[in-house]
């Protein structure tokens, strides 16, 4: 964990009492992914895990398809660089950058993502149920196993489960990072991703949800809220939310049927 | 508020019931902003005061400088498009897009920044100190006024305060853009930022701090926590970053000479 996060001082106040104290804070670095020789993005991110970032970060905006079509993968984490080779070299990064619109993630985000994308996105056909105390299960596993969180509050986490545990597992200063460093990993290590279940700290917006989407996920739960435009999505493409996860208590905003109530 | 938000039904459970009920969710839609008649950026956004957001990006940005540039400002909230004429006109958007580094906000932004940003950013010299029972009772109206959030649990919130109130109000579904549409307001309606606090519901990257240092701010307050560079920054530009404020409890990560520890 000492990677992901930095060792400072503070003082902790009250409106009567000030104490000189050590805190820690989430490490945040730029990250720029060179694709083919030429410079994509910058990202700003945990310095951890960064090839999962760079990989996961290209399947989401499509720029690689399958892992046979990844040459090379090689990261300077000190640096912050990571370069990628592939053998379907699809011309100037920046006719690329030019055909999607630049768009917002957390308000803001260089998903290169446009219309288009959210048409083509095909259903989720899955008929996977899951039984309401296996959601609070997992959600309780997934904010235990959130410990960058636990010491700094200044990052997000995100998983990859089945209905009984949980399989991948990051954390990120960005939302949008923590979900693409577990496809990240689920694309380079072979993990499929069909019939299974991801959890996420962060609000669920129109960016995510496609994210998902795109993997072939049918259940996305956070402790955290949708959006409309998450919602509309989620009806569309057959993708059960899952939201507000806290307690005993959760909310499903979409293709509740895959969600059983009652007792183990 | 009914802009900000959509009413859904939904479904409330626990591991042994089930409820049907309504529900609310935070209203997300993309915003193109045009200037000087080149498409420049789609922001995900909560469509409401979009010509505030549309200046506040511009300025935070560096791509309008002061009020008597701007020409026109003509906007279209229901097919999501601000128009902004400025007279210093400063050539193909495109160009301006290439110079600059497509950063990451929440993990991934489309803040056209640069490193150069970061060392051209004056320090901020203000000699402005705050009580701490004065950050806690401005926190506290802080999440009073945030009604958006408390319907939603899917926006963020921003605000410009004095020691005494809060002068300027915003909520959106991105953390950037809220505090963008604080700014953009200022800038409007010619509402001073110097020695002024703001106060943002998420948590304080490098990013967000450029923000606030960029419109001279000494003093920023969040709920959540700041990360490294983020910390970093503050100490280099002069910014208290007061974070993690919650009941009565606060932490001061940098500059603590400007908060006050203390009785009334």
């Amino acid at each position: 964990m000492e990677n992901e996060l930095s060792r400072i001082s503070v003082s902790q106040l009250t409106d009567t009492e000030r104490i000189d104290t050590d805190g820690a804070v989430a490490r945040e670095q730029p990250l720029t992914i060179i694709l083919n020789n030429q410079e994509l993005v910058t990202l700003l991110c945990t310095p951890v895990d960064i090839n999962y970032l760079a990989i996961g970060f290209l399947y989401s905006e499509g720029l690689v398809e399958d892992k046979t079509s990844i040459l090379k993968v090689t990261v300077d984490s000190k640096r912050g660089i990571a370069r990628v080779e592939t053998q379907n070299n699809a011309g100037p990064v920046t006719d690329i950058l030019f055909k999607r619109i630049i768009t917002s993630g957390c308000g803001r985000g260089a998903s290169f993502y446009n219309v288009a994308d959210m048409q083509k996105q095909t259903k989720v056909e899955s008929r996977l149920t899951v039984p309401a105390y296996a959601i609070l299960a997992l959600t309780q596993e997934f904010q235990n196993r959130s410990k960058v969180y636990k010491a700094t509050h200044g990052v997000h986490s995100a998983a990859l489960c089945d209905s009984k545990s949980i399989l991948v597992f990051n954390e990120d200063v960005g939302r949008h990072n923590a979900v693409d460093k577990i496809f990240g990993e689920c694309f380079l290590k072979d993990i499929s991703t069909d019939e299974r279940i991801v959890i996420t700290s962060g609000r669920i917006s129109s960016e995510i949800l496609l994210k998902v989407a795109h993997r072939n996920i049918p259940i996305l739960i956070s402790v955290s809220a949708p959006t409309d435009l998450g919602v509309k999505l989620a009806n569309d493409l057959g993708i059960t939310i899952v939201g507000l996860v806290r307690g005993k208590k959760m909310t499903v905003y979409t293709n509740d049927w895959r969600i059983a109530s009652g007792g183990e």
